[in-house]
């Protein structure tokens, strides 16, 4: 009897957690003795209930339009599992003849990716983690898939913002981005310039403690030079004391809610200094964006989950896909795929390190923009930009 | 000596404003007696500053980056013209042998075209209005350019955050819409749905009071059934008394600040239902969007501004470019052009009406997409949608 394949997805889905399904399946095809690729629907949970769905059944036309499709097709879950469940898995597992398990998540995937391996390391079962979030807050790995395609989509509306905000330049644009404890996406935003004076003006990140006296000054000085200013804020800014800027709006015994950053500050930005302002929040468009999916970061996606069913097939258990960055003579962006411990990398959220920020903390380093540049793709769009010629051809 | 055309735009940009003025330019290429065509840079403020930039001195690819180029490449302005500055205005047409000026932009810009028009009628010098506003809310013409991409962007948004919501169905997720009296934009999400139970499941539009009871019914019965509610609202909400629902933030002589209505709604499921919820707000990205750009929207945007450069030229003043729809035999889609005057034009705004919106309030009518579906361009991609396999495959 031929060995099935297991994927699941955990968290909140990327604009490429398909194309790394795709990958599982194109590998699969290559190698003779997997039999079924089961997806769990609906993450972890559709492991328990056995909600399980062969896609090796579906035309290759059909599976190609994964490589296209936001969201997760297959479902994704929060459920905390607990021990039993850990436990209750290897029978599941051996009752489907499932052989492999491929965790594609981030952080608390990882976790979960780790307990699985223990329970199972001793029943042949390998598992093997697929590195998934547009946060890029995994540890070892030089970056993340879902993290390029992210950072394409900020760093393009900001640049739509910033023409718009430019050709009538009449207030301060605030725009919200994700991740919550680390600042990549945020800092990705700085991608939208080409040249001096181009949006974002400013950028914040929860790395650094918000500082409000010098966010009104440096906002009020831009106004007066430029009319419009265009900020970028991730949703976790926090103040020196570590708590989140924004009062909690409301709390249960499971949760706390927090408003958004960006009408926060734009409310700041009114009240503090009597400057129109108004806030932008693409929230989760900015994890769905199919039109600004990276194609670097597709591509990388698709190879994650190939490498992942491969190491699996060929007896790796116990770890997770990452990614390591290559100097090159030339400069050149390239990288290639290495097993890391699922150990090592349990142990820590990556953040923005200090070298990537400015003093100020207002700001990306110029280290920071040639990192990222790889990850997005092509360059964006060049914009026309008349106003600039005009003031060239009247001086 | 020949003569010279004036572009002025007005108002905020559109994803294809731009794309009007390439209209003009190709059709000043065409005319012999057309000598220069100027933009005035920062909108109407550009007259009476004598801000000039002659267009027709780049070449033509570069030109052609305009349909390609989100905001307004010459700049807009808000500026409230006095009666001084619409008589200073005749003198700096003729300083410059301007005898067509052709205004681009939504209803205050048309105000403004019916008296450029006024002062400038006994002098020879020809106004014609190009309509330009993603609100949709320019009387007499069936549609206007800006209004096809503004709904593009809100349905593939709406589509891709429903995918992201229905992939982990764990909150509620209201995105706000732009349009603040006028609900075409906010209907248009509707677009986003192809089968039934398909985001978005409510739509809330400006034109009918809203009902928080009914609202909170609504919400709560959905989330029951579904787990992921996806709701569209429109940033201008009114409650029966006309007022916005979201109280005032603050107030200065000039202004009133909303908050935005998104986070509002948000926070009411949270606090009344207590139910995960999250607004979404892409904001300016919904007027900027060249990646969601609808090629229909673009092309009615260049002929715009082709035909009220040849009105003007064949002698037409005091009108603006309207499209009329047209009876088909098949239903497909066909319209014309006409010339509407322009003091008919600047008579009202124009909502959405009765029966375009469903009873309760909370939806859209098949007629308004039908209306609605030839003006996005293309189909939105078709997303795989194995969670619905699978159920089908298990029952």
């Amino acid at each position: 009897m031929a060995d099935n394949v297991l994927v699941v997805h955990g968290g909140g889905p990327t604009a490429v957690i398909n194309s790394s399904l795709y990958g599982v399946l194109k590998e699969a095809k290559r190698q003779p003795q997997v039999d079924k690729v089961y997806a769990a629907i609906g993450g972890s949970e559709g492991i328990l209930k056995e909600r399980f769905l062969d896609l090796l059944q579906y035309p290759e036309e059909k599976l190609k339009l994964l490589l296209k499709t936001p969201a997760t097709a297959i479902g994704s879950s929060r459920y905390a599992l607990e021990q039993e469940d850990y436990e209750a898995m290897v029978g599941i597992f051996q009752k489907y003849n499932i052989k492999y398990v491929l965790l594609n998540g981030g952080n608390g995937t990882m976790d979960t990716c780790g307990r699985i391996y223990e329970v199972c390391k001793d029943a042949g079962i390998r598992v093997v983690g697929i590195p998934k979030t547009i946060d890029n807050d995994i540890a070892l790995t030089d970056h993340t898939p879902g993290f390029g395609s992210a950072a394409r989509y900020i760093a393009a509306t900001t640049a739509e913002i910033g023409a718009d905000v430019k050709s009538m330049p009449i207030h301060v644009c605030i725009i919200e981005a994700m991740g919550r404890n680390a600042g990549w996406v945020t800092a990705a935003s700085a991608l939208a310039r080409k040249k001096t004076g181009d949006a974002p003006h400013l950028i914040y990140l929860p790395e650094r403690p918000f500082d409000e006296k010098e966010f009104l000054e440096d906002v009020k000085r831009l106004h007066e030079e430029m009319g419009g200013v265009v900020i970028v804020a991730s949703e976790g800014l926090k103040n020196e004391k570590g708590e989140p800027i924004v009062p909690p709006i409301f709390k249960t015994e499971r949760a706390v809610y927090y408003g958004d950053v960006s009408a926060y500050l734009a409310e700041l930005v009114i009240k503090k200094l009597g400057i129109k302002a108004r806030s932008e929040k693409p929230g989760i468009s900015g994890r769905a964006s199919i039109a600004w999916q990276s194609p670097v970061d597709r591509n990388e996606a698709i190879l994650a989950g190939s490498v992942a069913l491969k190491a699996a097939i060929e007896g790796k258990s116990g770890v997770m896909v990452g990614f390591i960055r290559e100097e090159t003579a030339d400069g050149s962006y390239k990288m290639h795929t290495e097993l890391l411990p699922i150990k090592e990398v349990m142990m820590h959220e990556r953040v923005l390190p200090d070298y990537y920020i400015t003093d100020r903390g207002n700001d990306v380093t110029s280290e920071f923009i040639e990192w990222c540049r790889p990850l997005i793709g092509p360059e964006l769009q060049e914009f026309v930009d008349f106003q600039e010629e005009y003031v060239l051809w009247r001086e």
